[in-house]
């Protein structure tokens, strides 16, 4: 029996994970330029918390959930998005009573969705996001939408579109709901039965359809914009006005309802314009969420944030040709052609890690010639070689690899001369 | 109803988050220096992956595993730990055939096990944890050893012990598994119903076990160390001669087993010893397991290495009353007194960490004071002031929070002031 990764997951190894832990410090640099601290919550939650959340009609909650039974008879699930998590732990523990609101978090970690299989798209992926919890200032907006751009430039992207609307607030979502029926109750048996049950628990999620997309009705549909409110109209004109005033270009899609139930005022996505890029052009997506604190017993916290898969970061980066740049592996790798040269190789090893001299050697007894090609293989800066007479001897030969030159070293001058070398 | 983290895990705020970088940081510097890259594998695998090489009659198996079927009806379970990913991934891609060995990969991410909650005891818990596969030099078990406690002396730890052991290879623990049934068998009844149906299957665990630990026939049990063959006591020797040879002390521990099935040769545990610490004092366990790769249907391919709880280190770090500094929050926080000067701070805002300046300002409309006590708060080390005259005279006042000094700065000139100010 062979084992695999489980379908749809991947793993991540050494030739990729080192561009992960670059995009990562990119992440934690741009936030601590926001003042965005980092929260860590479990992997999986309470099964409610995301039906209350996410929404009960939604694709997430009604298809994609890994829901399990734990040993202790509770129904949890793995978490399949960051926002729901992140609102129970501001709850949980109180963080509306912290002196300085907004709550600034940003979270990064696995989620865990089941959906068809395709380019891009993981049953477990990769989300950084953030959220910015307790204001309802729309500078904020601008300011959470100016994050995730910066977080693509620095990694060098720039084939970026962002997309926004407003949802406006809820007088306003229930007028265009009220619409959104009226135009589809006609012609609803035209639709999927998924779409049929959603007409009148949530015909929002109707425009959101994979199924239904290009039936006519979807494209005449109502739209949101022409629904909102004064109130909300005027949020979303201060929201446009602050990316306005920070050079931030945008496009209105008053089509872009997000697959989850809990947006409301603003909603955007950042997405690629690489020609390289594939069919799913979404990186990036978020909005803002006044009632989800309420929704789970919290007390009024209006929430803005969003989530962007790390997976696509880099495959966009793909697109576009860009990539980061490997740091050389090695300072020094040991070459020893005997077992008493072996044991001396090991000692020195040892000295130099703890200078903080990155190292390595065989551990395979091979000839010198495997040796040399793994110094090479990893770039090492200096090859220490060391033989029966260098043993004997109480000297090592040390060899530059950049120029080419060997010398004969004492043992106890060593760790002086391979710092004079690497410097 | 309030939604709470699902019991036996935690939620890490940003109070703590950043002690746990910290820890990233010095993993990723130590793994640097000695080679050592990160893979990453899913949160969960096949059941049968677990059953197979942590072994059937572990209590980790039998009792602590959250396992669920998927909604494609196969059986997954929430990695309990992390060896068995890692050598599945170098199975399945084919590490062995990788030029350089052995392959030395790290790891650190959440792992899952149903236990008893109790101070120090998570059910979702953090382990960075190293695998070197490929090579049986009795050097990389020192090397691997020599890593663990690498990671604990740079967190500053001190109050360290290493204990080791040798569970020898297959014919030695064949000889003593039949001395170890013939030592339990005539009192067996005396022992919990598992430990009565491990007797035949894996009496080893016998030792391991919670319930029976202070059975008389616990301390008299037959020695793994009496039934080493030459082969295995000459391996034992060697490790030992390494890890004498690079300065690293330890104790022989001849009933130290391990909770799980695969380890053969070198185990070894790291305690804390500091008298403020808990009950449950290792910190860090690790082993070589020769034959994992073979089980799961790879080559020989012999490995070693060990996991540490991220929350352990911790906790060991408190116990030892160290701690790591914070840096401070912020560079510069911007006071704002009317909504025109909110829309021009936050212009500013962006220029500032567009320049790489951590920078944050008011989103929740407050007082000047109250303004004043959140750059207080978030140590800002300037700090600007917008009010109605510095709109309408294109200036800003700049406070510098270190000296108390005061001064009017034109707009155009504000980057460069601040940048001089920060040096």
């Amino acid at each position: 029996m062979k084992f695999k990764v489980p379908r749809g997951t991947q793993d991540i190894l050494p030739s990729e994970s080192w561009k992960w832990q670059q995009v990562e410090a990119i992440i934690r640099d741009v936030c601590e330029l926001y003042r965005y601290k980092e929260i860590r919550t479990p992997m999986f939650e309470q099964t409610e918390l995301f039906q209350r959340t996410v929404g009960d009609t939604t694709d997430i909650v009604q298809k994609e959930m890994y829901t399990f039974t734990d040993r202790g008879n509770r129904s949890m699930t793995l978490r399949p998005e960051g926002t729901a998590s992140v609102v129970r732990s501001y709850v949980e523990h109180k963080m509306f009573g912290y002196p300085d609101q907004p709550v600034k978090l940003y979270y990064s970690g696995p989620m865990f969705r089941y959906e068809r299989q395709q380019a891009g798209r993981y049953r477990q992926f990769v989300q950084f996001g953030v959220e910015a919890i307790g204001s309802a200032d729309p500078a904020i907006d601008a300011e959470v939408i100016s994050l995730a751009l910066d977080v693509y430039r620095r990694a060098g992207l720039k084939d970026l579109k962002l997309v926004l609307n407003s949802l406006g607030d809820g007088e306003s979502r229930k007028a265009h709901r009220e619409a959104l029926i009226a135009h589809f109750a006609p012609h609803i048996g035209e639709f999927c039965t998924d779409c049929q049950s959603r007409l009148n628990k949530n015909p929002l999620r109707i425009l959101d359809c994979k199924v239904d997309r290009d039936h006519p009705l979807m494209a005449s549909a109502p739209s949101l914009t022409d629904y909102l409110n004064e109130e909300s109209a005027a949020y979303f004109e201060n929201v446009k006005r602050y990316l306005d005033a920070i050079g931030i270009s945008y496009e209105l899609d008053p089509n872009l309802v997000r697959g989850l139930d809990y947006y409301n005022h603003t909603a955007f996505e950042i997405m690629s314009t690489s020609k390289g890029f594939g069919a799913i052009t979404t990186l990036c997506g978020g909005g803002r969420y006044n009632g989800v604190s309420e929704d789970i017993g919290g007390p009024h916290a209006p929430g803005i944030g969003f989530a962007m898969s790390i997976e696509r970061l880099l495959l966009a980066l793909e697109a576009e040709e860009k990539t980061f740049v490997d740091e050389p592996d090695l300072d020094v790798y040991i070459v020893s052609l005997d077992e008493e040269a072996h044991r001396k190789g090991f000692t020195v090893l040892n000295d130099l890690r703890n200078a903080g001299i990155r190292a390595d050697m065989d551990y395979m007894d091979r000839k010198m010639k495997a040796q040399m090609k793994s110094a090479d293989r990893f770039n090492a800066k200096t090859v220490i070689v060391i033989g029966e007479d260098e043993v004997k001897e109480n000297v090592v030969q040390l060899k530059n690899m950049e120029d080419g030159t060997q010398q004969k070293v004492k043992d106890s001058l060593l760790l002086e001369k391979i710092k004079e070398q690497l410097k």
